[in-house]
């Protein structure tokens, strides 16, 4: 197989809950990469923050409100922690698979920062669960206090909601292509990315969370890559998923992706983000598509053996 | 003058206690490096992080203790933290900064490990204190349970104390080095560097703090740099400093510094460390030479018009 550019998307979830789970579920995502670059691709990783932004948050807010001199972390600066954290465990371990591999290539891990749109309408509906739950009446003092919105969740409780904007621009692309072209592997967009807006005053922070599907998918598009391939639980996309006439699909053009889409197939917050990054990066281009699969299955699915690959109406793969 | 690869480490302290701070110091620093840049140099920056990691380390343990499933958050992962808090900070201040003047540079921060040795004397001497102050009892009881070292600090309690081992390998060098050639502006070794060791298991992690100002020398070695620029809070060193008889240093020779400083002139966790780095900086090869100033002299200091040059036996700068 010639030598293709590729996009890794991550799972956050698939990362543990504390730093000794992500210590040992980083090396099954970093054996899967290494296999990917030992056939000579180039990479970009991109990765989810979820549990731990979530735990960092909370931490230091508890540790702000309680301090000598008060202070509040804001959300994105605790997404750039989580970069740091997540990106250190992904790239020692991604380094130790290459060099048993007998490959040396430099692999970094970049703070990353990802331009919103102000008038983007996620603004105008957070929607996405950030930190802990709480009770109403906590809720009711926050939403006071700070500003914060909180939305009941399942029944477990109240959680903040926070928008979830579209992806605009990768602020360190120019820098990340530079690295690719000198074979450097380069992780990315964490946790999609720390959200910005452009103000007078230049580039703000602003609490949101961006998507680390469409973020690594925004990022696929704008550095040219040839293949977006998310990597998840699942070693394949299932029609009725859970059901008993649960279908796996192997290749899908991306007319019948969206079909399958509006007829509420996958499910939100989980797999829905996932077809829709994959829909729009296979119609992106020609000859590009997209790979849903397990860190498992990475290399077959390359090859089309395993997994689920979306590509467009023309393309011929 | 011609275009010099240099090596910047800033100070921790100088960059604040809270998010708010931060961003404000950070941009005095950005504007010293932007105008570097502008005069055409390549620039590597490495930062401390004394106060941020010790609120970040604080936090997450405080939370990891009251957690419903309690979790340790090691040292070194606070550090990669802390990494990603500052460089985001500083990277968006860098950009803007370059961006007013017309260039265009990438400017990335990158999560960077530093091996240590673990038959480093430093190992049987922790003396870096770290997190808050506590009680002698709450330090009994955290010995016992931990196995961590407390020492008393000034009268102001007990406070954990770490090693301080020398960096013997930037494990990101070739990234970086890739990363110079592409035109990149990189900020690196952020607190020292995340300290690992290494095991028959691949590297780990260890609870220690490496200097950063060793920690830039030593890249500034590694990486090649013709010049290392320590910015701190004063603009030049003084000997007898804050006495009636004080007297700023312009330039000296390697053998003079290190009489001044076996004389006592310099404070230990201070300017100590930083002449230190100076001078082993300065013997390290013929043509290369340290300067220690502050942000707003860095500019002119490089011209020799401020700050403190410190030049090896034979340079003839």
């Amino acid at each position: 197989m010639e030598k293709k550019r590729i996009v890794v998307a991550l799972g956050g979830n698939a990362l543990g809950n504390t730093p000794e789970e992500q210590e040992k579920a980083v090396s099954a995502a970093a054996r899967a990469i290494a296999e990917l670059r030992a056939e000579g691709h180039e990479l970009i990783i991109g990765h989810g923050n979820g549990p731990q932004v979530g735990m960092i948050h909370q931490a230091l807010n508890d540790a702000g409100k309680n301090a000598r001199a008060p202070f509040r972390m804001p959300f994105p600066e605790c997404t750039a922690m989580s970069q740091g954290y997540i990106g250190f465990h992904l790239q020692r371990a991604l380094q130790e698979e290459l060099h048993r591999r007998g490959l040396r290539d430099p692999v970094v891990s970049l703070v990353t920062q990802v331009r919103v749109e102000p008038s983007d309408p996620a603004f105008s509906h957070p929607e996405k669960p950030i930190g802990d739950f709480c009770t109403a009446e906590e809720a009711a003092r926050m939403e006071k206090e700070k500003g914060w919105i909180y939305m009941e969740d399942a029944g477990r409780g109240y959680r903040r909601v926070v928008p979830s904007p579209a992806p605009a621009e990768i602020m360190e692309l120019e820098g990340i292509r530079r690295m690719l072209e000198a074979g450097i592997v380069v992780i990315t967009v964490g946790g999609g990315g720390i959200p910005v807006i452009r103000t007078a005053e230049g580039l703000k922070g602003v609490d949101a969370v961006i998507d680390k599907d469409r973020a690594s998918e925004k990022l696929a598009e704008d550095i040219s890559a040839d293949i977006l391939m998310i990597l998840t639980a699942v070693d394949r996309v299932y029609l009725s998923f859970g059901k008993p006439e649960q279908k796996a699909l192997e290749t899908l053009r991306t007319a019948e992706a969206e079909r399958y889409l509006r007829e509420g197939h996958f499910a939100p917050g989980s797999m829905l983000p996932k077809m829709e990054a994959a829909i729009r990066f296979a119609t992106s281009a020609p000859e590009r598509y997209a790979v849903i699969t397990s860190l498992e299955k990475a290399c077959a699915a390359l090859r089309g053996k395993e997994g689920t690959r979306i590509v467009g109406q023309e393309n011929r793969k």
